[in-house]
């Protein structure tokens, strides 16, 4: 029987974890819970309810596990905890310092409900996480390096529509070349913020809008721009669209460390993503831990778990035996 | 109190080994193994034993963990599972085609003695094992790629020094850029080992040699060579000490794969080494899963694990608080 996935929230992510349902064809989309009016939604999915978000309770035994498809701000903290009570859930939570309490509110509240709680699920917090870990494991003297992009940012692009006389905007996150290069070569670089990306912004100014003083207001804003080299290019709408429509992003985790008896010989570890679309690849990732989720529960286990705790052998559809045989 | 460690067999791979113990002060030596006479074998670690593989069995409980450093063809298929009765047991067994075999043969024998075995640790098999497994559960319609190289052959390089006339050789495996940058487009191109990788051969001919015979000898040696483009430079033994005498190797895990509900859009996971030293990286992967042995066997868990098998968290001296704070 396949594994039965409930999708609450249908914006990007929610309809990337939809098409990634359709590309494991172990698992099956039973509904999507929407906090919209349901009637007003259209889904992919032949077959799969849409309803709304208050009735996902009344459908828990129908569905094994439900991917929370919120944003980290304020919906995640409040619904992991609150479906953990009556589902097996899965979130890509990604504020890294608020992780600890999230951790443990999922904890709680997957353990009374006896169900599996898997946060933090995607590429970064995710995949990142784990290549940081794996390699600091194998060579713990040395040093690592996360680097993002080329790639679209969310926060950045909405920092920028916020400032007055900007109709649209599209940010770029972009690694230095430099920084990687020194990375890569052992030397274990200090590298500044400023150092290590820049950013790109393509705006779209209302008409007759002082462009000079959009610019200033961009490159001088404290946390997004101020410490970074920036540039804008101001563009039409149409190249807006034309050019800049995808959500592309990835980025790089490169650590190097020294082995032998007088640390004579050195190492280079780099795990490197380059997607076309973030939020389909983070919903791919969710879906192959909604997988260990399923088995984690199947086997009994309650509480709360990151991409840390899972063995690797619960995320793939095959058997253990055929893992030995054929990629290890 | 530190994990206590022993190895079995003192060659590059348990010189490795006792090198990354001295990077993990979690850890320590306490004795090495040899078949050879332990009166002429000389160690690094001060305080640590050296004793005769015979009397391994008499030191079951002074060891946590002890590391097999023999080779896949003759001593691992027996000293494993033999070894798995009196301790927990990691091995770096990478004849790929009797992995399952051998998994049997150690998951009886450390059932039957209480305890953990893990084999086929390293690099590949071993993180690149792992990296094709998550990366063929994230994007399931995939396809991953393997490249090895720039490295050294200890295999091609010995079946090169059988051939008459050649005092020394040493052997390089090298990708084929073409290759690498037609697999990264996502293109999904079907390879021939010819144009996967190139081999490169330095020779040391004996005085007098036919060097064109040997050069033929070499580049028509069938399963090693022939299905390879080959170059071979002859040089002086005083070069190949001076510019050979590392055992350089690394290599790529590549896997691409479409998402989207109609395929729209492709990704690029990439996995790669640049080691300075291959049997030290082995030993440091080898010595972070020593980690995961010791505390399995705590658990009370028994029998035979590959990386697939051991969640991540378990490698890391780190406790799960502080990875989730500061790697996640």
């Amino acid at each position: 029987m396949a594994i039965r996935v409930g999708i609450l929230g249908y914006g990007n992510l929610g309809r990337g974890v939809e098409c990634a349902v359709r590309h494991n064809p172990d698992m099956e989309l039973k509904a999507v819970f929407t906090r919209r009016d349901p009637a007003g939604l259209q889904i992919l999915t032949e077959g799969a309810k849409v309803l709304s978000a208050e009735d996902a309770p009344s459908m828990k035994d129908e569905i094994d596990v439900l991917i929370l498809c919120g944003g980290s701000a304020t919906d995640l903290p409040v619904q992991t905890p609150q479906m953990a009570e009556y589902f097996n859930v899965i979130d890509s939570f990604d504020t890294h310092a608020n992780i600890p309490q999230h951790f443990d509110a999922v904890d709680r509240a997957a353990r009374a409900g006896g169900h599996i709680g898997i946060i933090s699920v995607g590429w970064d917090p995710g995949m990142f996480s784990l290549n940081r870990l794996y390699a600091s494991a194998v060579l713990p003297g040395g040093r690592d390096y996360t680097f993002w992009g080329r790639g679209v940012s969310q926060g950045h692009s909405d920092a920028i529509r916020r400032i007055h006389g900007v109709k649209d905007a599209r940010q770029y996150t972009i690694p230095v070349e430099e920084a990687l290069t020194a990375v890569r070569s052992g030397s274990c670089p200090e590298l500044t913020t400023r150092q290590k990306h820049t950013r790109e912004c393509f705006v779209v100014a209302e008409e007759g809008a002082d462009l000079k003083a959009i610019e200033t207001a961009i490159v001088t804003m404290p946390n997004y721009f101020a410490d970074y080299d920036t540039t804008v290019h101001f563009i039409s709408e149409e190249e807006l669209l034309r050019d800049h429509a995808g959500i592309p992003h990835g980025g790089f985790v490169i650590r190097t460390g020294k082995t032998g008896w007088e640390d004579e010989n050195s190492h280079v570890i780099e795990y490197s993503l380059k997607l076309d679309s973030n939020p389909e690849f983070t919903a791919s990732v969710i879906a192959a831990y909604a997988r260990a989720a399923y088995r984690l529960s199947k086997e009994g286990q309650t509480g709360c778990r990151t991409v840390f705790d899972i063995a690797p052998s619960y995320l793939s559809a095959q058997e253990g035996e055929e893992l030995r045989k054929h990629l290890l």
